[in-house]
C-alpha cells in the first residue's frame, strides 16, 4: 500500500510538470496576438454583415487569436461556508488499485458503445465528514458498490449532483479534458444550493487525472469515442430530516462512450415540444446541474418515445419560449430581420443550465465574426415563422455528451415542423463540430484542452 | 427460514381476519347515519353564517356521522402499465429476524426523540427487475445498509420517492395506521410520474404491517410521540442514461419520533417568505412526492435559520399565492368578506402536494359544518389586507410529520407580519389537532385508523 501510494504522489508530481509545461506553451502560443486585436476583427467582421464561408471555413486557427487569459475566462470560484471545514488535496491521495483478477475486459469495437453502460476498472472516492473535520483524504479504488444507510438523504431527498466531462484521446496519442475548470465552479455552485459542502476543483482535478492516468487504456483510440467522466456528489447522513448534508461522498466513475443519442440515419433528431411541461422555471434550480431537474423529465421522454421521436423540446410560459433540448443546451441559426445570418441561443436568466459547449460555441463563433452571435429568447412562433419564410436554417442541440446533435423536426400542437438542418450546403453545426472535436482530440493546439498523462 | 415464514404466513392471515373484523365493526358504526343527512345537516349549518364555538366542541362525534364509504374514499388507484410484469403479494413475504446481538435499544424517553435519527431493528425491501419478470418477492431483513451501484439512477437523476406515514400506539394499547390506501395512491402516481414500476398499494400495506408487528416494542407508549414510517421507492439501475428505470428498490424503514419541528416557548412557528424562490409550477411536479421537489429548498430552509426563522413559507406567482409551507400544506382561519368564519387551502392545482392529513381535515370541517371550508387560492395581500383588519385568526401547516403546526409570524418583503394563531380562545387548528389524534390513537373508533397486530 505504502509503495502504491508512494507511486501515486510521484505520478501526480511528475502529471503536474507536465501540465504547468503545457499550459506555459500555451500562453507563449496565445499571447502572440492580443485580446483587443482579435475584438477589433472581430467588430470588423460583424460589420460586413455577409456570411463568407470561404473565410468562416479558412479563418480557424483559434489558438492564435487570443490570449489564454480569456479562453479560460471562468466563473469566479465558489467562496467555501465558514463552517464547510478542512479540504481535500491531490497530494494526499490514496490508491488501492485491482488486483488483475478484477480488471474488466475491454469493449471490442468502440462504435458498439452504449452510453453509460460500461465502467472503467477504477474510481475516485472522497467521504465529507462534518464531525471529522471536512474532508478526508481522496482516495481510489476497485470500482466498487457503495454501502449507504437506508436513511440517507440522497434517497429520499435527492440530495445530489453530478457533472458530465470528457477525456479524449488525442491524434497525438496524448489524453486530454476539456475545460475542467468550468465543470467544477459548476459543481461548486450546484453544491451551496444543495446544502452539500463545497471544495476545492483543481485539487479534484489534480485526483480525477490520476484516475483517468490509472484507467488509461480504456480511453477509446478512435475520435469515434471517448471516455465519459462523471463526478459526483451526494449527500448520505443517515437522517431524514429535509437539511444541509454533514455527510457526503464526491466521487468519480469513467465510462468509455461511443455517440449519446439515437438518432435517425442522417444523424438527426425529431423533437416532442409540448407546452404542458415545464423543465425549469423562475426561482427554481434550472441553472444548477442537480439530480432533481432529471427524474421530472424522464416520463415526458417515455412520451416523445411513444410517438416515435428522440426528444424533449422544454418550452417555457404561455409564448413557448425554447429553453432547453433532452439534456442539451439549444442554438438557432437563422436569416435575422436585417437579412444578416445569426446564431441565437437563449440567455442565461436562471432556466437554463450554462453549458460549458454552449459556452465554448458562443466564444468561438464571436470570435470568428462571420455572423451575428446572440444570447437571447427565441419561442415556437418565431420558430414557425421563420420556417414558414425559409430564413430558419439550422436547429441544433449542444452539449457533453453529445456535442452537437442537429434537430430535423419538431412535433409542436400536433404539427410536424420539419427543420432543415440538413439540408445546408455548409452547416455551421458542421463547422462548430469541427472545430470543438479538432480542440479536444489535440489537431490544433489550444488552452481549452488540458493534457493529463 | 421455512419455519419463519411459515409464521409470518400465518400471522399475515390473522392480521387480514383482525383487519377485515374491524372495517365490519366500523361500517356498522357508521351506517346508522347517511351521507345525505350529514350533507343536509351541513347546508344548514352553513346558513347560519355565525360560529358557534360551543356548538363546534360538542359535535364531535365523527365516527357516526358519515358511512365508510365516504371516509374511505380514495383516488382510483394507478393503472399498472403492461410492461411492469409480475406483481408482489404480502403472502410471498420471507423474514429474516436479526439476531439478539443485533437487537438496538429504545430510546428512554421518548420525548427526546428527533426526527427521523434513531431507526428500529427491522427493514422491508422488495426488489424489482424487469429482466426478471418484474416484482420480486417482499423480505423482511435486519436493517442494513443497501449495496449499489455507484452508477445507480437514484444517485445521479433523483429517480426516487417516499411516503410519510406513522403508526400511533392507542389508548387501547392497540398499534393504528392512517388512511394507508391514500399513501399507496399517491406513492403509485409518483411512482408513473418518475418512471418508476407501480405496484399493488394493499400487498405493501400487508408487509408493512407485519413490519410494524416484529418491531411493535419500537410503536412509543405515548401520545406525545410515535412511530414514523418510511415507505421509499428509488431506481437502482447501474446505467448513466436518463431513463425510466428496469430494476428499482421499493422498501420501508420506521423510525420513532416526537414532534417533528422546533418551535417556540408557544409551540408557534416562525416563517421566511420569500418570492424570489419557488417550490413548484405548472408543468412540474409539485403535487407528486418525488425526492426531487426537496432538495431545492434546502438552501432556502438555511437562508430562514440565518434569520431565526423556522420554516418557509412558499408564495407562487406575481401575486404572492400561499401554495405550501415547509414540507406542509397550508390553512388559514378568517372572517370572509360575508362576515363568515371560513377555513380557506390553497386547491390541488398542481402546485400543492395533495396532503392526507389535508383531505382529513377538510373532510372533518365540511362534516362538523360550523363555518364555511373552501379549497381556494389566496394570496399575501390577502393576507396583509384580513391581518390589518382583524378578520385573520389562525394560520397553520399541517402534514403527517407535524400534525398541525400552528404559525405566530411570517417575514415579508422585509416586515414581520404577526399572527394571531395563538391568541385564539378556541383556536381551530387545536380542535383539529385534537379530532384528528382522538382518530389516530383510537379514542373514537374511524375507518380512518386501520389496527394492526
Amino acid at each position: 500500500m505504502t509503495t502504491k501510494m508512494a507511486i501515486g504522489a510521484k505520478d501526480i508530481f511528475r502529471n503536474q510538470h507536465r501540465l504547468i509545461r503545457f499550459i506555459e506553451q500555451s500562453i507563449r502560443l496565445c499571447s502572440n496576438q492580443s485580446l483587443k486585436a482579435a475584438q477589433q476583427q472581430q467588430q470588423q467582421q460583424q460589420q460586413q454583415h455577409q456570411l463568407n464561408k470561404t473565410q468562416l471555413d479558412g479563418d480557424f486557427n483559434i489558438s492564435k487569436s487570443l490570449n489564454s487569459e480569456h479562453w479560460n475566462a471562468v466563473p469566479e470560484p465558489v467562496e467555501h461556508d465558514p463552517d464547510v471545514g478542512q479540504q481535500f488535496y491531490g497530494n494526499q491521495l490514496m490508491v488501492r488499485l485491482a488486483s488483475p483478477q478484477q480488471l474488466q475486459p475491454k469493449p471490442d469495437r468502440d462504435e458498439d458503445l452504449i452510453f453509460g453502460k460500461q465502467f472503467t476498472d477504477h474510481m475516485l472516492k472522497i467521504y465529507y465528514h462534518k464531525s471529522l473535520g471536512g474532508w478526508q483524504r481522496p482516495e481510489i479504488t476497485p470500482l466498487e458498490n457503495l454501502v449507504m444507510h437506508p436513511a440517507a438523504k440522497v434517497l429520499h431527498y435527492a440530495v445530489e449532483l453530478f457533472e458530465g466531462m470528457k477525456a479524449y484521446r488525442g491524434v497525438d496519442g496524448k489524453i486530454r479534458i476539456f475545460r475542467p475548470n468550468m465543470n467544477m465552479n459548476r459543481m461548486n455552485l450546484a453544491a451551496k444550493r444543495s446544502g452539500l459542502p463545497t471544495f476545492e476543483g483543481k485539487e479534484f482535478i489534480k485526483c480525477l487525472s490520476r484516475l483517468i492516468s490509472i484507467d488509461s487504456e480504456w480511453v477509446p483510440h478512435t475520435q469515434a469515442a471517448s471516455l465519459y467522466i462523471r463526478p459526483t456528489l451526494i449527500g448520505i447522513d443517515p437522517t431524514l430530516g429535509v437539511a444541509s448534508s454533514d455527510s457526503a461522498l464526491l466521487y468519480a466513475i469513467l465510462s468509455p462512450v461511443g455517440s449519446y443519442f439515437k438518432s435517425d440515419s442522417s444523424g438527426a433528431v425529431s423533437l416532442l415540444a409540448d407546452p404542458s411541461y415545464t423543465r425549469a422555471w423562475p426561482g427554481g434550480v434550472g441553472n444548477r446541474k442537480m439530480g432533481s431537474n432529471y427524474a421530472p423529465t424522464i416520463n415526458v421522454q417515455k412520451k416523445a418515445d411513444a410517438k416515435g421521436l428522440q426528444q424533449v423540446l422544454w418550452l417555457y410560459g404561455e409564448t413557448h419560449d425554447l429553453t432547453e433540448v433532452g439534456t442539451m443546451n439549444i442554438f438557432m441559426f437563422f436569416i435575422n430581420d436585417k437579412g444578416e445570418k445569426e446564431l441565437i441561443t437563449p440567455p442565461l436568466n436562471g432556466l437554463i443550465l450554462p453549458g460549458i459547449t454552449r459556452d465554448s460555441i458562443l466564444a468561438l463563433a464571436r470570435q470568428w465574426g462571420q455572423f451575428k452571435v446572440t444570447e437571447g429568447t427565441f419561442n415556437m412562433p418565431r420558430v414557425c415563422e421563420l420556417l414558414n419564410q425559409g430564413r430558419l436554417l439550422e436547429l441544433f442541440g449542444t452539449g457533453t455528451a453529445c456535442l452537437v446533435s442537429p434537430i430535423n423536426r419538431i412535433h409542436y400542437m400536433n404539427q410536424d415542423l420539419y427543420i432543415p438542418t440538413m439540408e445546408q450546403e455548409k452547416p455551421v453545426h458542421e463547422t462548430i463540430r469541427t472545430a470543438l472535436t479538432d480542440i479536444q482530440y489535440g489537431k490544433v493546439p489550444h488552452p481549452w484542452a488540458v493534457v493529463i498523462e
